[in-house]
């Protein structure tokens, strides 16, 4: 039996994730029980969601149990099968499994990923993956994006913003993006195809969206929250659209802190709709998604970057990065070799 | 000619609305113009939203101007016709007219109404008024209620908060209202057949909502704002929804003031649907909401109130009884004599 290493959740965080809130144990693997496939992680999926499963707040999901495995997603190649449909050397995307090398888990859970000539594996974290469905389902069902609409998205530079922004461009809008740095703001404009990129940490949020929007903001489709989505709402135009993606400003924060907009009453002048969402609502839409996705992807009207951490015992470090601003595109941490 | 006596809006107001902020002045009139119909008011609408018009913020309609008669709505008799489909004598609902004696108004403008044995004038004030489609609409159009779910409805005494509960009970919910005072909360269960009603002036909502929402919250009609809002926001069902119809405890408030809920990511969480919404969105249903309304009020199943002042002259003392809960149903003016 293989040995598992597995990152044991000790401590809810306060404030930003510290190390110590979790450890990493080695432990014997019990031996694979029936229906089961294990599955040696190869890459680790890191998301802003994984700092609200570390809290006890009353979440869209159970708070992971404090001294239990860290949730996450992943994919993975199948080192042992007792689910005939799931064959050893099957590569697959786990859903939610753990922050381990291996995952044993039910045959039926597990998605077996097509192998494409020239797509990285990563992509099924991308466009193909868990983000570029948000950015899908998010952006055509909540806001269904029409020509000429002017649509802002923050934290643009993310794996979901980035996708949502070039889905707006397909579907003809006028995109904004709000980013954190000049690098990832010419990557926007430059390699992503984005109208105009604004830096909120050296620039006036406000001041350059008036520059920006000169006919206001129908879609705003927020991952951020605190004042970079008031600065949004108040430039709202009547009868526009919020998918509630993420609040990521948040989620750092003190709980008992005031997530509220205070222009909240623009968005009944406005008549604004505003939906909360969680990409697992969608799952039983995922296979329209991944046509549509994979399909731009295909042909080259999808640009994606990956920004990939080496090694599991990085995952607590390198999240991180996520809310300071310091990654582009999708955050993975690779695990193992195929 | 006749003379005419009109309140004009002479200053902003700041915080409650002062008697002094409005002037009643007598002017003669001119003679009709073409096209035109002379009303005589016989009702004038006060409404929260009046309170809207009188500041200067970008709301959906732009502010009445200063030193101009204050915008309303109104029921009226033709006294005099430049139009031919509006004779003389026709009882007209303004649609926009101004607080005044009379109204000069384009023919094509204004709705004749029907008179129906044994229905007040002033139920085209309630339940098939502007209140009573608000209602309507904002209930079925934007949260779809279905049987069994539980409906939370703030100033649930008022005009439109009355007609939102009882609609709920045609269609099967548990509803629950939240008014100001032992007797709104009497009226509520006792008449309009709610099926438990929280006095937020002696109660504790939270517990209250708790004790009365067992299966917690599937629809939030917000007419309020404030911590009430938060205390509903706090107890929602995933996938609720919530129509933003009012923020009434917001209107005479600074205007700098935070107006967001504190607990705004739990709209994230719960995966719920805000949308905010104002009445004239839908005059093109309004015949629509018109039948339904009325169906229901002819089986008798659509209890109502009509809070009736005399006279033009205490028009502005009398909107400060929408925001302090003193008024049951809809708030109306009797201006003259049918």
């Amino acid at each position: 039996m293989p040995t598992n290493k597995s990152w044991y959740l000790r401590k809810r965080p306060v404030g930003d994730v510290a190390e110590s809130d979790l450890e990493l144990i080695s432990e014997e693997m019990p031996s694979l029980a029936d229906s089961l496939v294990r599955v040696r992680t190869l890459y680790l999926s890191l998301d802003p969601t994984n700092r609200i499963w570390m809290s006890d707040m009353d979440a869209y999901l159970p708070p992971v149990e404090l001294n239990t495995p860290m949730r996450g997603g992943s994919i993975g190649v199948v080192e042992e099968s007792r689910f005939d449909a799931v064959p050893v050397g099957s590569i697959v995307n786990t859903g939610l499994a753990t922050w381990a090398l291996y995952n044993d888990l039910p045959g039926g859970a597990v998605n077996v990923l097509p192998q494409i000539p020239g797509l990285p594996l990563t992509a099924f974290m991308g466009p193909l993956g868990a983000t570029g469905m948000t950015a899908y389902f998010g952006l055509t069902d909540i806001a269904d994006p029409q020509p000429g609409e002017t649509l802002v998205v923050s934290a643009a530079a993310g794996a979901v913003g980035s996708m949502v922004g070039q889905i707006g461009k397909i579907k003809g809008c006028r995109v904004v993006g709000i980013a954190g740095s000049d690098e990832k703001c010419r990557w926007l404009t430059e390699t992503a195809g984005f109208d105009a990129a604004i830096n909120y940490k050296t620039e006036n949020v406000g001041d350059a969206l008036d520059r920006h929007c000169p006919d206001g903001i129908d879609i705003n489709f927020e991952n951020v929250g605190g004042e970079i989505m008031e600065a949004v709402i108040a430039r709202l135009n009547d009868f526009s659209r919020m998918p509630l993606c993420g609040l990521i400003s948040t989620y750092n924060a003190d709980p008992s802190a005031n997530t509220g907009p205070r222009n909240f009453d623009n968005l009944l002048m406005r008549r604004t709709k505003v939906k909360g969402f969680i990409i697992i609502d969608y799952l039983d839409r995922f296979a329209e998604g991944a046509a549509a996705m994979g399909g731009w992807l295909m042909e080259g009207r999808l640009k994606y970057e990956t920004d990939v951490v080496e090694g599991l015992e990085n995952a607590p470090a390198s999240l991180s990065r996520l809310f300071t601003g310091a990654n582009l595109g999708k955050l993975v941490v690779k695990v193992s070799d195929l």
